[in-house]
């Protein structure tokens, strides 16, 4: 429990006791001392939401202690004040409809459950009471072993365990102490009401804070992680061309790109927390009380499918099994611009989401890495295996290729319920700045660019020439001659 | 909140006033009732741990309750005899060093953070007292901010977060209510040790319930869910090559045996928490105290490995791409053979974990596994593009052999990792008994059978004959002419 103490101490003591306290210490004690004050001055620093919390946190610990220090208060609320604690303490967490059950769900289970255990309790009372002075602590051990007994088992459902659990839990704890306090206390009706008001008390003392010093949201937490998931994915797919067919020669000695995807891989457990979190919470910012939450479970599946497909993919970059130079160079280029496009797609697809826009930039980098795929396959085709070329020899590249197209698919199920949740939540259609990557087309098509009147941008019309490259073709992706606006 | 009151008011009312009020329902909601009480029945037969769970949390709740029944237990009590009842709602869970804290996590936890709490927050009043009535409540203020902020700030480190997050929460708790509360009541000490002393007697029985009474342990469950893991991506494994290779003609209709790898894909979370409570559980059963946890964390991640590996080959099952039937021919054999070796070793490397024995039956598989990996490569050396048969049109089913190869890999990490177990955890050496499906040994070498003697076994000596085959040799695997005992 060292750790607890440090920043205590630290705090609790005059900075100049502190400071030649610090001085005092041999050398390696004040080595880690200092590492340990990087490393809070480092978590600080990672998320500076972190400090504002517990500021916080300290600040409604300090309200709700109003009611014990100041006279009057204390008068009216009595020994229950406590609760009012109690409830800032357990209740309060990081984000409004929180990573660990949510202020507002739990207020709500927390007073409702008080209410109705309170209820209940009041009821076992006055059952109890029926059975004469000797039967009623028999009687009232009954109800509480039953209803402990009952309220456990139903926080096995799935469904409450997700939703309810705190609920129940407090509603055992209360209707366990109104039940078996009541025994002693007479004036049950008037400590129920105490203990409920000082616990809403608390709640609201909580909520207030919470969503009114810089809010922390479930739902927005959710919403960034949808795009830096994509943005882990893209940073893959973009660097891996160059990492795979340059292997050893000039390959980039920061490597760190290659490891975001695995973030990817484990994201389930806390997007399926942050969408329960979500719904609690109020409409904020530029989200309204009716945001699609669910919708974002299916892009993040989604996701996790293509980062399972990043995973395999990473077992090719450093293995042993050299692929011959003339196949790796027949489909080096396509290859290459596959995992770009696709890494393009996805990085225009997060910003899409960042910025709630429509995401119709990606569309073009979905269809080019179509297009890439047609070319690989055209090149695929025309490799023979008689150019003493085994099929053994090629096959860790040609795994690869297979790989690549079958991400390709997933991307374009990505674009796709991008596309829906821009149409469910009514993302704005804002034209794109004009960036130097993003106009590399891959269309085999005349373009006429237009310069369009008033406005700064320019618009190129593009009528495809060759047919049969629309094969999978998208609903949401730009049709045959439809204007794509840079 | 229907749901929490439909069970009370089942158990609370007579059993004939509830069964007449089922009659008088309308039929949509008798059906509903009918429904609720049948789900109920399966999840208690799902997993029957669950409702002695519910019956001990009932127990230990009456037990505790006794400290408020029994009046000459609540003269030495007091009002703290609430902290008991609120230590074992709170404290109380399913596993032993349990799924969401840990029992004796949260005691220990609980004890230390209150004596703590209980210490600083009499040095916070003494501090606070020197400063005059006037300024009290403002140093106790200024106290229980900075406390607060400070030890919540605390919770982000993801070690802290880990094992005393909840300890922390009782420290700001106790430590607010301790310098609060004294504020009012004089005998500070007296009520620091009953309310210390109440929460050890809630403590101690929820330890002696729950270890007494049919304990459900975190390590039994982890270790558990290393070999299920394992048997899921074996039924898997075993079932695809029938699969794959007769799609459509005489496919099983019930492929749920296809499914079960999906739970592999996100266990990380729940393993990490698991091995994190089984650290806190004293040595039960067949487990020591200091049984290797940490090396099950590395099996479930190489088996997650596997099962990413199989999430893409699942994808290759259902597709429309058909590969050309002399190729499938040419690798149908060797390809089931991997797929069903590697699905063989493991389930004996689970069944290994299961009893407790040194997986060397997992060794045979293993290197069968690899024999026709050796096959597979000769077949698809045999394999020319010349005869009209395009690269691009047997690819699919190339990354499909392909992948099973990586399979092979993983499985042999898997098998060395579970022999790493077995020593760390000084597995059994038990003779497997003779199974008729084990002995199918894929070696290329001259058997001698020979009979032991007095013995009631039989012992197979190989000499390896082919070279070459030994090539990812595996230090655990049985070495050429090593006695392998049937």
């Amino acid at each position: 429990m060292e750790i607890d103490q440090s920043p205590v101490q630290g705090k609790a003591r005059p900075f100049s006791r502190a400071r030649s306290l610090l001085e005092a210490l041999p050398g390696k004690a004040k080595a880690e001392v200092i590492g340990f004050a990087k490393s809070v001055r480092k978590l600080g620093q990672d998320d500076p939401r972190r400090i504002i919390h517990s500021l916080k946190v300290g600040l409604a610990l300090t309200v709700v202690s109003l009611i014990y220090y100041l006279r009057p208060l204390y008068k009216s609320f009595g020994e229950a004040g406590i609760w009012a604690v109690l409830t800032v303490v357990v209740i309060f967490e990081f984000t409004v409809g929180k990573l660990t059950g949510g202020t507002l769900s739990k207020s709500f289970n927390r007073g409702l459950a008080t209410l109705l255990a309170g209820v209940l309790g009041l009821g076992a009372q006055y059952l109890a009471s029926l059975s004469g002075e000797k039967g009623q602590p028999f009687v009232l051990g009954i109800f509480v072993f039953l209803l402990a007994a009952a309220s456990t088992f139903t926080r096995f459902f799935p469904r409450i365990k997700a939703r309810y659990d705190y609920g129940v839990l407090i509603f055992i704890l209360t209707f366990s102490l109104v039940s078996v306090s009541g025994y002693r206390v007479e004036e049950l009706v008037v400590l129920a009401s105490q203990r409920l008001s000082t616990i809403l008390v608390g709640a609201a003392i909580c909520i207030v804070v919470s969503i009114c010093i810089c809010p922390v949201w479930a739902g927005e937490n959710l919403h960034n992680s949808a795009a830096s998931n994509m943005e882990n994915l893209a940073s893959y797919l973009e660097g891996f061309g160059g990492e795979y067919f340059q292997s050893g020669e000039g390959s980039n000695s920061d490597r760190s790109f290659l490891e975001g995807y695995k973030k990817v891989l484990n994201s389930k457990p806390t997007e399926d927390t942050m969408a329960n979190l979500a719904r609690w919470e109020p409409g904020h910012g530029r989200f309204g009380f009716r945001h699609p939450w669910k919708q974002y479970l299916k892009i993040g599946a989604l996701s996790r499918q293509c980062a399972y497909q990043i995973e395999i993919l990473n077992g090719y970059i450093n293995s042993d099994n050299q692929v011959p130079l003339e196949f790796r160079c027949k489909i080096q280029e396509s290859c290459t611009q596959i995992s770009a496009e696709c890494g393009k797609a996805l990085k225009s697809l997060a910003s899409a989401i960042k910025t709630m826009t429509i995401p119709s930039s990606a569309n073009v980098h979905v269809e080019n890495s179509k297009t890439a795929v047609k070319d690989l396959q055209i090149s695929l085709k025309a490799v023979s295996l008689e150019h003493d070329q085994e099929l053994l020899a090629i096959l860790p590249g040609a795994t690869v290729a297979s790989i690549l197209v079958e991400i390709v698919i997933s991307v374009e199920k990505i674009s796709e319920s991008v596309h829906e949740l821009s149409n469910l939540a009514h993302f704005k259609s804002v034209e794109p700045t004009v960036s130097p990557e993003k106009p590399q087309l891959l269309h085999r098509g005349a373009i006429n660019p237009v310069l369009d009147g008033d406005s700064d941008h320019v618009v190129i019309t593009i009528h495809e020439t060759s047919t049969g490259l629309q094969e999978n073709e998208n609903p949401k992706a730009p049709k045959i001659g439809q204007r794509v606006e840079l």
